[in-house]
């Protein structure tokens, strides 16, 4: 049995329009997903206590599919440097190096980083983005209404910080209300809606700026859906991507369009 | 008294346009009602240690009325097998079945799925999506943002194992993150903005995480909102535009309208 | 000094047209809320404990204030069945029968009917909702929805019963879900993203069922936006109310309108 | 050295447009967040029992830097008084004075009121206001909707008042309910989706009570998303209809747009 082609093997294993390419990405969703379960199975006690032998052994047979894989694409991409900087190189990366980490780094008192390291694999979960091409149009509108949503995020931050201070000043330390970056972690969960109650407030005066942080989280959230819901909107109208100028070739004309805005040449008609 | 005709009584079970058809419609719904309100009661220990008797026996006569009526549907459809393995049948079916079984399977170890059994007899409930026609209108629109629904659900699935498995490595079995799927649960709680409160973050690190994540679930409710809206509106529109003047063809017309609203001529009468 | 005109009374009591009307109102709303101000304080243990008498006596000023004007408002009414049956003037009624209910309806085992009797007097609060003419449009808007709202809240129905019976066989008594009622009660916590955390599921399976249970009222609550958000947008492009056909009167015309949609007359051309 | 010029400072420390302005600019936001920083820590017990001196020596920096800021300010303002009666102007203020009056207002049994004074200083963080200008698209579709949002939130006060006052009677004290006051602050708990469950119903009718209340928020956050989603669409839509063809003077242009989709004319820069 001969070397695969490099062309070949590009396109089965970052190409998806051939049949064997399908196949390819299939077995490695597949194969994420499975090493993902195994994961999360390790982590319970009781499974571990069990089976972690085959755990382990299984652990290390996923490893060293991801590393193959990962080797593959370096050798059969065109630009290594470029694949092993994208996000997806250094993604793939992630997937694989914990668990060799592991090896180099034991010791009783390095546990906790063990731990850390070995969960880190869950990164792997990550490599599914590449198949979501739908994500694309929710991005674009995330991303046209960017600074809005950051308009947005900065307002809460302000708004937790002072309802988070007054709280602290007025609870104090005695009602669980211990330090200020407690009390603000107290204000994102109460403006949020999540409402824990490991933290509530006891005191009369407490309550009614817990209540008026509530009112406001309740009514503020309709912000960031105002704004994406017309954002969507007028993306949807538009249709943005389907009418390209034959001139220029640009995209994101309405639906009404005559001439390309771009470049003032003629537009076809749209097909309905 | 004669057999009834096997078409005479298609229409009044399976129609809804005779007054027959109608009556016996209300009269089914009713009966559904009353049998669930009979399970709920059966549920509660100190009205089942009181009336056990009496509710067995209501619940075998509802049991016995929904088996008449299954066996009248199959008996009255052109084609029989057709409807057996319909939606419909399958849940008509679920219907009585858990009450006969619960004879067959009986023995104290059983006891609890026989329970389940029993408690299956709820799904009559759904018995009554046949009468809502309204729903459709909506089903299509979530149809239609099936693709953008599936990758938010997508996205959502990511970050709740991401953050799960942060907050396991940071705050560990001794704070109630037993393992990484009882941190995706925490996270799915905090993320939806439940937040029972029965597991939460103890160290700074974990509720810094824990704060990013409930702004983030915070945000992208905002999502699914703003998909849904765009493709509401966007329904609503079509609906407003299908309408046409017949002497200039202007369009865009509400479903009110007996003049054109551009040259005043009359309108022929919305076809539903 | 002479009896007011039975005129002269109705435009002041009734109307908001007249300075005297609005004095009137604003003195009215005053009261109101000075009222519930009191009923809430009296609530208070350690405050009724101190000032019971005062706040009998002033309870006691107020009730006869309303009862006054309940009997100004009928003697100075052209019919006065209409405005006794009418939704106001049960209003009216209801904020003044507790406290001489009080009195006939006393004793010792009767004191839990009596406080509910009292507390009714907070009904009060909603003889202000003459004063907001706003809500109207929002009203209209949620009219128009009627019909998807309906559905929407029959679904929701049908899954916090099928959820809430699932958790009831699966976690049982033993967990908190000590009957179907109450399993049903925390379905409806969880899928409104509440979260009390006082009913939790504590095995595994019951926790992936709450995680759908929470996924799903996570995702649910964009479809009540969306048909409001939709609604709303399409009142909005109307403004519907300002436009009217010189010929019917009729409203409700859209921006670029030139004949009425009702009776084909011509229109004026939107003042900006 | 020389004093510089006044109106060279007030370009510097009010303007954004020179380089020297936005210098400033950038150094002032970077110090109020470490003071804030600063501010944050010094409210951790341990943190302050070791760092004590030293956050206090910073703490002192940063006033006096904010005082000379604060002097400099109304030195080089053409109208002084304006400047100190506007709304940055007392935020300025508020920013410095409470670690003066800390000085003035010593012992013991002042520490509640002088701890109130110190996190006060947390105002600093509004200063950060001035920089967001993206906020106005926002703050204008707010007040727009302003009226909708009142009788929104009039009508939420009815409702938890309501709620509030029907648990007090059906739960009592007994179970939590102490006095309707903090029987409002349950429903409002309840009916923004916060759900603490510090306090919770325990009667079946409270509970289905609370049900309702749930239901009630769940659905009636749609009414303000709705409202701001259907301003900002037409915010969006507005600025869309502003840019006219020169030659056709067709709107609902694009704000890229450089010829019109109509005619394929020249267009004008938009106007910012």
């Amino acid at each position: 049995m001969r070397w695969p082609d490099k062309d070949v093997l590009y396109t089965v294993i970052f190409g998806t329009e051939t049949p064997a390419g399908r196949r390819f990405d299939i077995a490695l969703i597949v194969t994420i997903l499975l090493s993902i379960v195994v994961l999360l199975l390790d982590s319970i006690g009781s499974v571990r206590a069990q089976y972690g032998t085959v755990i382990y052994g299984v652990e290390w047979a996923f490893t060293l599919a991801f590393t193959i894989e990962y080797g593959v694409r370096i050798y059969c991409s065109q630009n290594r440097l470029a694949y092993v900087r994208s996000f997806y190189g250094i993604i793939d990366l992630l997937a694989v190096m914990p668990t060799y980490l592991a090896i180099f780094i034991p010791g009783a008192s390095f546990l906790m980083i063990i731990r850390l390291l070995r969960v880190l694999r869950i990164f792997r979960i990550l490599k599914l983005i590449r198949y979501v091409n739908e994500a694309n149009v929710l991005l674009r509108s995330l991303n046209q209404s960017r600074r809005k949503i950051l308009v947005f995020f900065s307002s809460l931050f302000i708004l937790v910080t002072l309802f988070g201070s007054l709280l602290y000043v007025v609870e104090g330390p005695e009602n669980g209300f211990t330090s200020i970056p407690v009390s603000i972690y107290w204000a994102i969960v109460t403006i949020t809606t999540v409402g824990f109650g490991d933290i509530t407030p006891q005191t009369p005066l407490g309550q009614a700026i817990a209540a008026v942080t509530m009112l406001m989280g309740y009514a503020i959230i309709a912000v960031p859906t105002g704004i994406l819901s017309a954002e969507l909107g007028r993306e949807m109208w538009r249709e943005y991507e389907h009418r390209h100028c034959p001139q220029c070739d640009k995209g994101g004309h309405d639906r009404d369009a005559n001439y390309c805005k771009y470049c003032g040449g003629e537009m076809e008609p749209p097909q309905e």
